[in-house]
């Protein structure tokens, strides 16, 4: 059996997965502060007999492993995390080894490896909810350099029109600022939910994210991008990105990019809302084959 | 012994290096009829004992190895050389195992191993010439999921004031049209060795390429970035670039991103113009070892 955490900004899953990659408990915690949240988990973990541990964290997370705060959560907006040393406390609590990664990366390493991504050699996940996040592998390598990348906040081009408040607190312009979730409720002081998709505000979203599709595309080249996360739950929403993604091909990018047909290149995940948990699975599966 | 081409698209080098990574002995070519040009390289090395042979190549060149076409050389406006299979016929001629990768790669390779990157897990090289390449190494593995990056064609935000018309034929404002060398001619109609630094061509060229080291940075984040090319060979060019980007850092990144010092982040290789050289040797010697 072996262990798999998702931790989230506002929950925790915890599950057992069989040897074979099934799901045979879950249990889901509030997040809270970090020591009380910790004490939880080992709790659940405690008469599971797993041989060790994937987890998926919110961040920013330092994975650089020769850094002295290697696995520790770096400055976040979220109360209590920062500086707190995941890596280091849920191995007290949990007593087996474990290896940890982003949550968008943990949601990546699902989808390549048993979903949306499976076919190919190099995948780009994105997703877009609170705020936004992607993550890129090539050949089982994570992008990760100097740390995870943070490719939600590249620049974009303001629409003419589009007069919102970033929602990014750091840049008037970025994508994260202009197409995550909150932006829709500053567009419209509506859910998204509640909104028809022809709204404007979905139309904008959409723009942006097809730019920064563009701009991923030229530096990773990914052969596939699948897109999750809050935003892209909404009916019709992926449509809206592909259409705006292949006017951005035809009349920007010129066709100049042998992109592959826009429907296999932009896709949404298989395994929708359990890609992290599933990723969790295979990072600790990877550490007890090894 | 080991034999290493780079081949460019006015001249080839040819090079034979020792063991131990010395050049012992080299010739220049003029790039033309491919064929014509495959028979000389066959001739150059046919005495020569080599074991193998790394090759750097422009391209764009088709480096998916499970293409019909994996070695070829795509659509180039190179007069002869579209669809001309580089990988096929250098192995007749020369008959060793070959690897082969894109120019801006192979100089990549070298830098990393043995020049400006050798003290870090990730490096980013941009050659800055008649036309704008990068390439990302971490952990040793090249980024080339779906075929080589095509960084130097990602959109850049048009200066009030420069009515330069974009020098690349497909887009009107991406990196390579704009701050290319070509870039520097056509806004002064005087070649970049006889202008002075304070010109301002250079000043839109340096923050060009500022914004695209901005927008490369959030979505790679190599630890470090090698500039190349004729370009930067210009004295007080890469001191522009490092003041236009601290300028972005400061006002448009906002410090967001936990980049290293600028005068460690962005610097000229260690190797110069043998870069390329270098890293075909370290391809040849890496077959030889595996």
């Amino acid at each position: 059996m072996y262990g798999s955490i998702e931790l989230g900004g506002t929950k925790i899953r915890c599950a057992v997965f069989s040897e074979d990659g099934k799901i045979e408990e879950e249990t889901r915690i509030e997040t809270d502060k970090p020591y009380d949240n910790v004490k939880e988990i080992g709790k659940f973990f405690k008469t599971k007999e797993i041989k060790s541990l994937g987890v998926g964290a919110f961040g920013p997370l330092d994975t650089n492993k020769n850094s002295q705060t290697y696995g520790f959560v770096k400055n976040t907006p979220k109360k209590y995390w920062t500086n707190f040393d995941i890596r280091g406390e849920l191995k007290k609590a949990v007593k087996v080894d474990l290896d940890f990664t982003s949550d968008v990366a943990a949601s990546l390493i699902g989808e390549y490896y048993l979903g949306a991504g499976k076919k190919y050699r190099s995948a780009l996940y994105i997703t877009v909810g609170t705020g936004i996040g992607a993550s890129y592998i090539q050949d089982g390598n994570i992008l990760d350099g100097f740390g995870a990348p943070e490719m939600g906040h590249i620049k974009v081009d303001r629409i003419k029109g589009d007069k919102v408040k970033s929602v990014c607190q750091y840049h008037d312009d970025c994508l994260e600022g202009l197409a995550s979730g909150p932006s829709i409720y500053n567009r419209t002081l509506c859910s998204g939910e509640s909104l028809d998709i022809s709204d404007q505000a979905f139309s904008y979203v959409a723009t942006y994210l097809a730019q920064g599709l563009a701009t991923y595309s030229y530096i990773l080249r990914p052969e596939v991008i699948i897109m999750g996360g809050g935003v892209l739950n909404k009916e019709g929403m992926l449509d809206l990105v592909k259409t705006e993604f292949d006017r951005i091909k035809e009349f920007q990018i010129n066709n100049y990019l042998d992109l592959p047909d826009t429907d296999y290149y932009i896709v949404l995940p298989d395994l929708g809302n359990e890609a992290g948990l599933y990723g969790g699975y295979l990072m600790a599966k990877n550490i007890s084959e090894n």
